[in-house]
């Protein structure tokens, strides 16, 4: 997530660079080929870009449109996450524990009736680090952390991971109830809860695995291509030399809006217009740590030198 | 689900030759007309095309954001199905059979406790691959492997098969809850889970059978062969023949994007572009059998040409 | 609901005559006025009909996005309805009646328990069609066919037929839940199907009863008109009697839109494009014969002319 | 709401006069000095009407968009209110005195049993009136009919009587609970219905209580006086006097699609555009006392001049 | 929120001012750059600025609808929040005191039974102040009035205080479990309750804390300035210094609507056009006290200047 609207420079440049370069050397083969080829043959009227433009406006709308909606939908579905793990933190805690239990809080040694329902809790953080790795597709083992040696073990075997973790929730959720430390109406709450989680998992991965319809990007790629250099030829003769630049500028629009909507479309990605997903699990580590009274916590993410969070 | 947005040429070629070749012959008979008979008679002010060009981008555009939301809901729904599929498994394994289930899991016999839910996990895989099948028009039979034989023979005389097997796991789930394998609460939370299988289901066969209202598809065609004639008589005396190839041009851009909307207007049919039902069911096939502990779980569907999963 | 994208040339001109020959008037008289009457006096600039036009395809757009949603939510409405219908059979049959029912229906004879719950599965596909009759505004008494006298009798003196249909049946559930023959859980699971059954007959009503604004449909006719008629004034000099037809044409798309827009805004009309009820309703009544195993099955609903199903 | 879509002559003028009387003045004015002051200084390229023509037709869409939205949404808040409605007079009727209740209804002595739930009843066409009267800001009193002297005394002291209501109803929820009249089931599902009620009364105050951002109302107005003013000034050379008539002419369709949707941006004002919430609460009160047997039922709300309904 | 579609010509000013000197600042520079040093050696086609307004609206439309949408969203949510904290105060007062509490309220003594309900009540109301607070990034401590000083202590070590107030709700809602002051069925209605406040807090952060892309913002601004720029050009021939004076105009309409789309974008940040949370808090705390029967009910918020309401 990017956070200062006015872009440095330097970024500028780095997000159009390679755009800008292939635009000016099309501008400029389309300006030599109407030069000195094409201009005693053809006459193209200005109409015709025109025209295309309309169409083509579109296509980069359209495209914008839905790669925002992706990126949003992905940030709700996660801060949908967060609520649901606050709830389930406190849900856990007391309803499995009691009203009492704030003051009995990590003390130093516990019995069994505390340690199920905060292993629950832990393991929640690591079904959230292993969330974030699935779809960064980074290798991290930081989900490790919370979780107890056995269920490392446990969900070594799994493809995914995360869920194999919902798994062991639903487990020792039905654990708690046949202990009794849960009445069914807290298991029925508890529940809702894991079946939340399941639903906010797998949308994220809906998002991840579903590519964008390509034949909308290809195409409105295509198109610019063809609508700078049908402009740069019909502006040839009154512009002389400079439909170059002209050419270049309007493409420049275009081209930028559509790769505004490109770095939105995969927003699990980890470039830097992405869904802060280290911010967003450290908040929610932050506030279980310290409901827990657990007395590390640790600080919230940093932004990259001060321009955009992860 | 198409994979690469650098869209092979041969594809590209394979999406539009029909439209090219058919504009191609309107634009030289538009070009033959205007230059042989029209042009002594009448001529067409270039603010025509223009003012239709405005009403014909709006269709198309139209057409395409319809298309897409009926492609995105399809996958959307799928999407959900994945998840309440895995909150099945988990809920019906845990909630039947206890907490401790897990050790016992795949042992070589198992007892009456355990058939009852084994069975409803395995009608599930059935179930999705029925679905499947029903929506994509297939005759295929694999819905048959994870279906005992009594429940093969009931669902045959059944028009609507996922339906007549989602009544079969209300049946059974009954029958746990008549054994009082499932108390009230898991009851609830099971049924709930039917009622979004069915409502999944419903959603998909909504869209495979309500066609698109068929007079916008059809109109924007005829409107574009309209924009491309008259186009092509408007710019007739200033670009001669190249006419042929600008009219052609501008209606590429127009019927392209009408033609990639099309696409994903039914996502259940199949073509590249469809929502990728054979990789989705398998993959919770996947998930499914290793939280069964199934030791043959099947590989991830293969890209076709590595171009696109269906 | 139309089939066929290839619409028949007839239906085309059912569609569009009436509006085609008030077009070709008014531009006759246009291009009358202009050449007789203005031509000496008043010169209109092509940029009066280019800047309306914006305007305009604005207006056509928005009715048809609104007409489109309005026609979408109607068939996702009785999409829903569809779903609940089949969980509401499978429900009350199981649930009322116990696993093991599936063997003794349609035994010749059945005692009061097994009365009960059939009555209210009958009664529901009477609650459709009396539905699809209040809807359509038509006076068909079939919804009588699955309903007993004394019901018959009772609905009789309601203003609301479908609304008096879920009053007995939350009786009849009432009446199962004294009989001990569900119990709580099954009770909230068959009340919340009649409250979603409610939601879905009042949200057709909704959209039956409320006008779309009519404010928007007059003047996108009033405009539409102003702009051919300034079209056709404003090409008069350069396209001369050929300008009437190119009117025409700018007219016959901008119009056409419009038409097919409001052909979808009032989708429980019972014209082609609207939503095939018949259909919808017959499945759902074939679906529920099937789980009952009623030897009976009407055949699904044919289309009318090979063309739409209504 | 509106009923016919060929609008009176009469209403027409009714809705634009006022803009038409400033539309003409503005054109006149700006005629005049383009004509005797600025000719000679300063010439206006046709370029700067079109394009600000572009951006305004944005704001004017965009304000349409949303308040459709807005009318819609309050439409569909209200139609839930009617579906809950029935479900809760049948809910509370059924549940609380059992299934045989229908044959014992408005017999001339009903005991205390059946007094809360008829209280509760009535309370309720109490709480839509009450709350029609909140939302159009009306003084009218015709909330009191249904409600005991008592309840009337109670919510006096309230500022928001519709909420002070709702407390009513949980009250006696409360009390048929501790009477052991409805099970936790049923109070389950009653308690569902009123959270219902508190969230449609507080999304119908949302509506009413936010006003649309007045930037874009105040310079949607500002932008199309600019855009007359310039475009008979561009146009006067070309056309004289009678620029005056065809500035109004555009700045007529703009404006006439700007005021169409201010009259939907409030949708409880009591204009004719509004949702007819006298109409909906009418339904609902005769829908329930059929189900009540009461005998006097009333009339639904009849047309105003066959034009309305409010 | 702004309450005065008639703006002050005052604010006006103050909203453009800035904008409105760069804009004349850079159309200075551009005609005199292309008239002192250009004009001799480029012509730029009008074609140019034409299409890249077609881009430029839609990057303009393209933020002003998303800004409406986070807007509205967040206004949205606190509707929901004012909807359950008026469900909250009744069901906790009535499920946990019975229904004949109401001629108990707020009697000089109370015992425990009444002190945990009143705790919970007027918690909910700091939750309110906490919530506004945080959003508001205030440091008001209004949030402390309703707080007892055990609580105080108690989120004073948390990061984020509303989060921790919810914390204490649940355990609280936790004993009135364990003293059987609610049954489960009770506690599954406030249990809701309590998620959905969760999910609304969580749901205000996700808009305060996600950024709107920075791109869109900056290129928008980039854009505009290259437009107007390229437009003073373009013109500066035909309309002589006069074109300083139209290239602004023209950047007034696309800047302008771009500030107001700025102005919705972060709703939680306190300027005039935010949502008034002041108001909404104020409203329901008026409703809460009055059904506590508290004689100390504080007067609704007063607009700023008449302007607009906090």
């Amino acid at each position: 997530m990017l956070l200062n609207p006015n872009l440095k420079f330097a970024r500028m440049i780095l997000i159009t660079w390679k755009v800008d370069l292939i635009m000016i050397a099309l501008c400029i083969v389309a300006y030599w080929v109407e030069v000195h080829v094409l201009k005693e043959y053809v006459h193209i009227p200005a109409a015709i870009p025109t025209l295309m433009g309309t169409a083509i406006a579109f296509f980069v709308g359209f495209n914008n449109n839905q790669a925002y909606d992706r990126w949003w939908e992905a940030r709700t579905i996660w801060g949908g996450i967060v609520n649901d793990s606050r709830s389930w933190t406190r849900s856990v805690l007391f309803y499995s524990l009691g009203a009492q239990t704030d003051s009995k809080l990590f003390s130093d040694r516990f019995d069994e009736a505390q340690a199920i329902p905060y292993r629950m809790i832990k393991r929640h953080l690591s079904f959230l680090y292993a969330l974030k790795r699935s779809l960064r597709g980074s290798g991290e083992e930081d989900y490790k952390t919370y979780l107890e040696e056995a269920d490392q073990k446990t969900v070594a075997r799994f493809t995914n991971i995360p869920s194999a973790l919902l798994d062991l929730q639903n487990q020792d959720l039905q654990l708690l109830r046949e202990r009794n430390q849960v009445d069914g109406y807290a298991f029925l709450a508890l529940n809702d809860l894991i079946v939340r989680f399941s639903d906010g998992m797998g949308k994220c991965e809906r998002i991840k695995t579903t590519v964008f319809p390509v034949t909308y990007i290809y195409f409105t790629r295509v198109f610019i291509w063809m609508l700078i250099t049908l402009l740069t030829m019909v502006i040839a003769d009154e512009a002389g030399a400079w439909s170059i630049a002209l050419g270049w500028l309007v493409g420049f629009v275009f081209h930028v809006t559509h790769i505004n909507g490109l770095s939105l479309m995969n927003p699990f990605d980890g470039n830097p217009a992405s869904i802060s997903l280290n911010a967003i699990v450290r908040t929610i580590e932050i506030n279980t740590l310290e409901t827990l009274k657990n007395p590390q916590v640790p600080a919230p993410v940093e932004a990259v030198n001060g321009e955009y969070i992860l």
